[in-house]
């Protein structure tokens, strides 16, 4: 069968289950109850702090087949995921699915489990480095599935994914599991992406290494989800934990985009009073947030909110009045975190209240404008930015589909030409985000806009900006470079690509 | 049958269900898992805010025999409960069960709607005024289920109480639903008790006065929960929301009582270090927290935390840093709610994290010393705080039951005799706290020790206060007053009352 972008796919993935085509952003068809939660009852005498890891395996009694989840706040730093699992691996369990928020090079020890049969499965929301590249491989028994950061809470939520123990790295925790980010030697700031796990894991247990008196102040997330505390001599690796991408681009290209892109939000009319904004944290993002400032700041413009991972940047623009407020699921850097730590209007949000189409109402729907990366892009403005042009998974959607979905005006900023390869395809590889969520590509050599947007479009010509169509553009760009050559992939299916609502948008297949 | 209190119970009740019987503070028997809670998903294109309470009812397709909820922050200046019943009541709609966490006199309309069969049933956790006095005449259909606050949290969470439509009084509100209790005309403070309400209803409604700005900052309960706000003109009367009775006492009784209490708390050896309390708002409570305040001061003692119903005589105490932070699951006062507002280290909790005895660890849990009232209690050492010696529901639990189970020293405060009745009975008209619970009675003649506490009753016999059994101190009593008449009831059950577990701890039978 086929989906609304136009992916074959069958209807029975074994080790994933039935097929739930991708049918559009808005449609709702797959809503569910949220699931019930295992009952427990902790009394006046019990006490949850457990001497080590290995106890707390013991007391959640992990067992062949079980899920294990995990959050990525200390990103490249982590050191929880793989001391949990090394743990795990030396009892000899098996069959255990991985629910890690993301999957970072740092835990390329899990490649070793993965080829050991202890981990047979691996839910995410982005992956890069070696584990990644095993599963594009096909090392992994049954594909991965990757979601989005709003359709892993939602999937934790309605139960499509149960997890049996979550193991919740807490750089700050008193003795009865009242933890946040923002204290302690691996201080990440918000907790974000931990709180679906914290709230439906049968059996949650605090790794952390920054023990506090109870109780610990402020509570990201409080005791009454929380089983046991484990401590440990270290979470992380600091240096690890800030990511290395959080600079605006001295590339001029770069700059050259970001300016365009600053021109282009200005036509748009949404910057004005009351703007709500979202940037990724990659250099050419950064930059239209400097663009952005500027212009917010000359002609007097108070924004709403900025919302994502937050940087310092963001930091700087709220600092300066430019927005009444952060909404925080992750921190990109120290200085984030210490905003977080001090600005009162600088609050932290789960993954589910940041994107998942299924509650009562996410931040991303009251985006107006939101930034976004492209490894790939097609002419019907589907974005990739899952798998490299080789076919090997070095991303995922993180928040991208979800903000998509979100915002009034998305725009998609990018290199017309990478790694002297054109990023406008006819197809992409992996459709991560289907181009009824994108509005608008913006490359240095020249604009396209989504044609469903006419009136934007006749916005746009009354500006002296490059307006041209995704097909012109794509012409444009193989003038550099030529047509790139189809990649080539065995038919097994390495990873299922779920949009934001748990239907599939794609699948990852083995690269030759 | 007989429940482990004594009380004779029917197996079933009309109206009730099976009757559950107490068996025990420390029984987990009925353990049951959190409950679902209805999908829903609101997206970008969806507009939260209506026009009126009447569209509210609407939009929520309100019908005969659903569950209302509504929380009591607001206490006796409570608008919205009156407002919204008002409404449903002119549609003709019948057989409504209302589940507010309090009933207070300012809900008087409610005995309108009880007598005409727009209300059949009514839970709560305390309950004084009209609203009560008819209850207890019998004029409810079904009996009424009078719950603890953390009972109450429980029952939502398990599913035992399904709210089809929570009203919730929102002093602050931004048009998506983020919500809290700090600023605006009736400003209350905390929204503990309203956290369960919103967390599982099937169609939650915010009700407001005063819209912000997206996003409303702090957000105590967030977008996520909310499906609709409806903005009124007021949803409360300030003078009636801040509570009349958060002053010391001036009864030289009840200093003297505060005077022996607070000798025996530090004869206990728990007024150290680290010490956590809570006492309620009280004349006699509050001048126990005075008394202990200059014993903290000069003994240069720094406590953990204070909790409960936070008065500004507790954050005196905080300020002056004989407390590390405050877990606040409403305010009591003006003072509270500024300082809930401006002190980092005053947190809200919901009423679930307070004191249910079924997730994985409340806060009352962690309390070294409660210091609580008592309308009446007996040989057992049982307490009644729900009705008065005339048999009429004058209170409920509230916290009692929780914070009696999970402090380590439960102590109650009362004048021997009140009323010309002395409070020491062979049995209390209604057991609302069982004696296992409580460890001590302070009167102004003389201190009563739960046998059951020999190490305490030693410690306490080094000291000049004065020891004596429950029995000698009930004598002491009766040789005032004599021995009080057996209050007369009718067979009918009005009222049953559930501890905090959701077990049957005894019923309140209609007066005659």
């Amino acid at each position: 069968m086929k989906n609304a972008v136009g992916r074959e796919l069958p209807s029975y993935i074994e080790g994933y289950g039935e097929v739930v085509p991708f049918q559009g952003a808005e449609n709702n068809s797959t809503v569910k109850p949220k699931t019930t939660v295992k009952g427990s009852a902790v009394g006046p005498k019990d006490v949850k702090i457990l001497s080590s890891i290995s106890e707390a395996i013991d007391k959640a009694e992990i067992k062949d087949g079980m899920t294990i989840s995990f959050h990525h706040h200390l990103r490249n730093g982590d050191y929880v995921l793989n001391m949990v699992m090394e743990e795990i691996a030396k009892r000899g369990i098996k069959d255990l699915t991985i629910a890690a928020s993301s999957i970072f090079p740092c835990h390329e020890p899990l490649v070793e489990h993965i080829r050991n049969g202890v981990v047979t499965k691996v839910i995410a929301a982005y992956m890069s480095g070696p584990v990644a590249a095993a599963i594009s491989r096909g090392e992994l028994k049954y594909p991965a599935v990757m979601q989005t950061h709003g359709g892993r809470g939602r999937a934790i939520e309605n139960g499509e994914v149960h997890i049996d123990v979550a193991f919740v790295a807490a750089p700050s925790s008193d003795d009865y599991g009242n933890i946040n980010g923002l204290q302690g030697p691996a201080a990440c700031g918000s907790l974000g992406y931990a709180v679906a796990d914290c709230l439906y894991g049968d059996k949650v247990i605090a790794i952390t290494d920054h023990l506090v008196a109870y109780p610990n102040c402020p509570i990201e997330i409080d005791e009454t989800n929380i089983d046991y505390v484990v401590k440990v001599d270290s979470i992380g690796n600091p240096a690890g934990i800030v990511s290395g991408t959080t600079k605006v681009t001295k590339d001029p290209v770069g700059l050259k985009i970001a300016q365009m892109t600053a021109k282009l939000m200005k036509a748009s009319g949404l910057v004005k009073d009351g703007l709500s904004f979202q940037t990724g944290a990659g250099g050419t993002s950064l930059a239209v947030a400097q663009e952005l400032k500027d212009i917010m700041k000359n002609e007097g413009i108070k924004g709403s909110f900025a919302s994502g991972g937050i940087t310092g940047y963001i930091v700087d623009m709220y600092e300066e009045g430019l927005f009444q407020s952060l909404f925080d699921v992750q921190c990109f850097d120290l200085k984030a975190v210490e905003s977080l730590r001090s600005n009162k209007a600088h609050q932290s949000m789960s993954a589910s209240m940041y994107g998942n189409p299924h509650n009562k109402g996410a931040v991303v729907n009251k985006l107006d404008i939101v930034i976004l990366g492209a490894t790939e892009i097609d002419t019907d403005f589907n974005v990739n930015v899952t798998t490299g042009s080789d076919g090997v998974i070095m991303g995922g959607s993180g928040g991208h589909s979800d903000t998509a979905a979100g915002a009034k005006l998305t725009i998609i900023v990018s290199n017309l030409v990478k790694a002297r390869l054109p990023i406008i395809k006819d197809k992409v590889t992996t459709v991560t985000t289907p181009g009824e969520s994108i509005d608008v590509l913006v490359t240095e050599r020249g604009i396209a806009i989504n044609p469903k947007h006419a009136d934007l479009i006749e916005r746009l010509k009354k500006t002296n900006l490059p307006i041209m169509t995704i097909e012109e553009l794509k012409e444009v760009a193989e003038k550099l470079t030529g047509k790139p050559k189809e990649i080539e992939s065995d038919d097994k299916i390495v990873a299922v690509i779920e949009y934001r609502d748990g239907t599939v948008i794609d699948v990852v297949k083995k690269v030759k």
